[in-house]
């Protein structure tokens, strides 16, 4: 072996650069470290994987500032491109392709109602607290642009940490309007920026708002549609062609690249790649995943989790390692004092941001909502205003956008200090908040919760609902028995008194006589033989 | 909605290069277009999912090149980083965790024998042919490390177009030798290369063969060592820490994280990445994948290959779409005869070189066995000489790696037209060798095959073997009944008569009483109630 000595020992690391391999080598150490802490803190109520990965990021981030002797504590740049580019688009997808859907439709008047206004009433308030409270502090070289983006980027809501925090399981009422809000908020936020950022403020007349609001709808409307249609389009592939005739690999494939898909052309064509992904994932997993193989079924159920869960830990310890960017800290020249003074400024904004929207908006939801049930109670607006306070990812990713670049007029000793103030309120919220939230929702909630129908179904099930329809002779309108006038009265009748219902009523019945005859879904697909387990044939 | 002139409509995409953008949504359509296309053509025997991807690559690199009128065919530039750090792992990873373990390891020694002695052979020739006839069609300005570079770049056999051509089920034997020389051999190259790239011409004596046996020895075992560790590290986690009982995501996140930590670790100690993550991926499917829940092996089973599928397509249409690199093309500055002239040579180098080495080493073999219905008869050396004359991305990477450094000696014109030629090689040879060998293998093999027997156990089975040890008392060595001195003569009579399969019967008794006790793997696993399906809870 001596011979090795005059003989490099090289293979493909040649062809490599090294400090990528030593980046990756560490980063994927540090997931596994993630995963198995995560699950050994299981059982541990204060902790969650988020937190352990924010954490486990930091300290390596130290480590690493102490090897590099106080020169750099980041082993990769955070990169806006990968973020939203590969990191984002499956937590997003996977969220839409688990939630349950009929309580996040049956919420979705609350959900658009608080992701749209209350961002806006966050987004207005933050900036102008910011912009009345920071020039006492001493931060003078703001521009109202600037501050603008500020009450943008602090309104962005972490929806990531949200699905941690919450179970589905346990409130599914409060999951579904937290979590649904924290997707259209997050689309919210990011129109609401680059509104800002294109803003001409030397002609600032009346009608602004309005035009903010006719991009907003019009993003809203034409991003749903895009979404839907190409998961419709990914059922009706599946359905006709009989993938599963072939091979599962080829189906998961096609649903993977095709959810991307959806969020790519979004974004080339300027609309919320957010909000398409999300339905598309709703989409496919009411059509496309019941036209698929049994394996099929069970594999992208987990795969699209596991990509999810792996993207969710990779962001938290990508922010940790971040946190201490040494170069921003230098640059920001700020004392202690001043750092501590605009995060705790910002913190507070945040808070009192969402109080200002959640409080209002669900005591107006009480006065217009007619039955008891429906009523959101108090503490359960406590733990929603909680429940939202995290910030995260996307405020990093749109705060390094804002202060990061050069060509600003704001000097950069101050966008340095913004950066850096950022990312002690995405620590802070995320840690602390975080890592509160769920005793919180024990104490608050399960230990005074109306044993079992407290948060779920409030309002009579499907069923019942159908037994009225029935006992109005609505099914027999086929059989042609002559009673057609008596239904179609009582039907609008039923649209007055429970709105949803009769929506889902009509939309079960337009399901079942015309989509899922051609996209497939549930019972709709025809029998496939020799549908592979894949579990058999264990080489 | 005439308001919206005034304000541009913007969301990400602000946040976000277009160009990468619309680069991504091309490719992602192509993706699309290709399962669907290669489903289509799936009954077709001559073409395959890597002819379409190829050729809807070169297509796509067409209408590119017109729409920019001539300038640039590319949308993403070919980096060697993207290839070998994302692509090919999985695939590799995917194509170890797939293998049939008993087929792979009953031909080991075969294996070895092509895999590095094979290539050694070829890349001697391929060097010392091009060497010789280069000179005469033209080609002046190369120097001997670029003649010994072309040999290495060209002795790489694309495995992965092997794995579509061949059917593991229709012909076991020629399956995984031909695929296992494949990973032996793109490991062997990738080493040849560097030594060659390291190597000082100006000091050449006569160990330098001896020196680079030594370095290729020590990088096999030590690369297949931290391949075994690490898999094995991760069937021990997952066994100790019960993750099964509470999320399928976990496991599966672990197991795919661990192998590609694996691949990253073999390439920062510069180890050999490739065989390290094969053997990674035979352990886990040794003994990680029984380990966890159904639900998990289903999913692990198919998110891995699909995976590894969309490496594969995508890396196909990539160097189709990189084919018509106009500016090489522009810089090789050579007329369409030299171009012919050199790629033919280099084809048909790579064709004598692979034949160099097949007919002698099998036949070869062929002596060394004893039994008849072991040795490798005439048709089935064709078709293994046939199946490995596919040229692929790892050729590609390799080529651009030495060829496009502006700081060599060789000419630009020169080095342009070697990338050139490289593509036309890879081109040619995977469209029309690859759509020939299925037709080829059914034409000669399977129609004169003699019946069932013909390819697969040629020798007694395991049970048939261990009925022979049992006759002779070896199993009853615990009872402890005396007669023990027997049983062990017996073995190592056993082991010079059917040498693999002595080997493979103690290994399995080793397996059983000591690996699987500790690591888990078939039958070893505790109980987990409640083992979630996850097919049930329909959403």
């Amino acid at each position: 072996m001596a011979s090795l000595e005059t003989i490099p020992v090289q293979t493909s690391s040649d062809l490599l650069d090294t400090t990528t391999i030593i980046a990756l080598s560490v980063f994927f150490t540090l997931l596994c470290a993630c995963i198995i802490i995560g699950h050994l803190l299981e059982e541990n109520r204060w902790a969650n994987e988020s937190i352990t990965a924010l954490l486990l990021g930091l300290c390596a981030g130290a480590v690493v500032l102490l090897v590099s002797k106080g020169n750099s504590s980041r082993l990769l740049v955070f990169s806006e491109d990968l973020f939203f580019l590969y990191l984002l688009p499956p937590i997003i997808f996977n969220a839409g392709f688990q939630v349950k859907k009929k309580q996040f439709f049956k919420n979705f008047t609350i959900i658009l109602l608080f992701g749209i206004f209350g961002t806006v009433i966050s987004f207005c308030l933050i900036s102008f607290g910011a912009s009345l409270l920071f020039k006492k502090i001493g931060v003078t070289s703001l521009v109202i642009q600037d501050y603008l983006a500020i009450g943008a980027i602090l309104s962005a809501t972490d929806s990531v940490c949200t699905l941690q925090v919450l179970s589905q399981d346990e409130t599914p009422l409060l999951y579904s309007i937290v979590f649904g809000e924290g997707v259209v908020n997050d689309a919210t936020s990011i129109v609401l920026y680059n509104s800002v950022q294109s803003l001409d403020f030397n002609h600032i007349d009346a009608t602004i708002a309005l035009k903010l609001l006719g991009t907003f709808l019009y993003l809203f409307f034409t991003s749903t549609i895009l979404g839907l249609a190409v998961g419709l389009l990914s059922a009706f592939i599946i359905k006709t062609l009989y993938f599963g005739r072939h091979s599962t690999d080829r189906e998961i494939a096609l649903m993977m690249i095709m959810a991307y898909l959806s969020y790519m052309l979004a974004e080339l064509l300027s609309l919320s790649g957010i909000l398409t992904v999300f339905f598309c994932g709703i989409v496919m997993s009411h059509y496309t995943w019941h036209n698929v193989t049994e394996s099929s079924r069970i594999t992208a159920k987990h795969a699209f989790a596991t990509m999810s869960f792996i993207a969710e830990t990779f962001i938290f310890l990508y922010v940790g390692m971040d946190a201490l960017d040494i170069s921003k800290w230098k640059e920001s020249c700020a004392g202690a004092g001043t750092s501590v003074a605009v995060s705790s400024t910002l913190l507070a904004l945040v808070l009192i941001g969402r109080a200002a929207f959640i409080y209002p908006l669900a005591n107006l939801i009480n006065c217009l909502s007619k039955r008891e049930g429906a009523k959101i109670e108090f503490r359960k607006q406590f733990i929603m205003w909680w429940a939202g306070l995290m910030r995260g990812a996307v405020t990093i990713a749109l705060s390094y956008n804002e202060f990061s670049s050069s060509s600003k007029a704001t000097s950069t000793k101050d966008s340095a200090l913004m950066i850096t103030c950022t990312i002690i309120v995405v620590l802070f919220s995320t840690v602390v908040f975080g890592s509160v939230t769920k005793p919180l929702i024990e104490a608050v909630l399960l230990r005074h919760a109306r044993p079992a129908i407290s948060d779920a179904t409030d309002i009579p099930s499907l069923d019942d609902l159908r037994l009225l329809f029935l006992e109005n002779g609505d099914e027999d309108d086929q059989d042609g028995n002559g009673n057609l006038p008596v239904p179609r009265r009582s039907s609008f009748r039923l649209l007055i008194t429970y709105p949803t219902f009769t929506v889902h009523y009509f939309w079960r019945k337009f399901d079942d006589k015309i989509m899922r005859p051609v996209f497939g879904g549930r019972g709709f697909v025809p029998f496939v033989p020799h549908s592979p387990t894949g579990a058999e044939n264990e080489t």
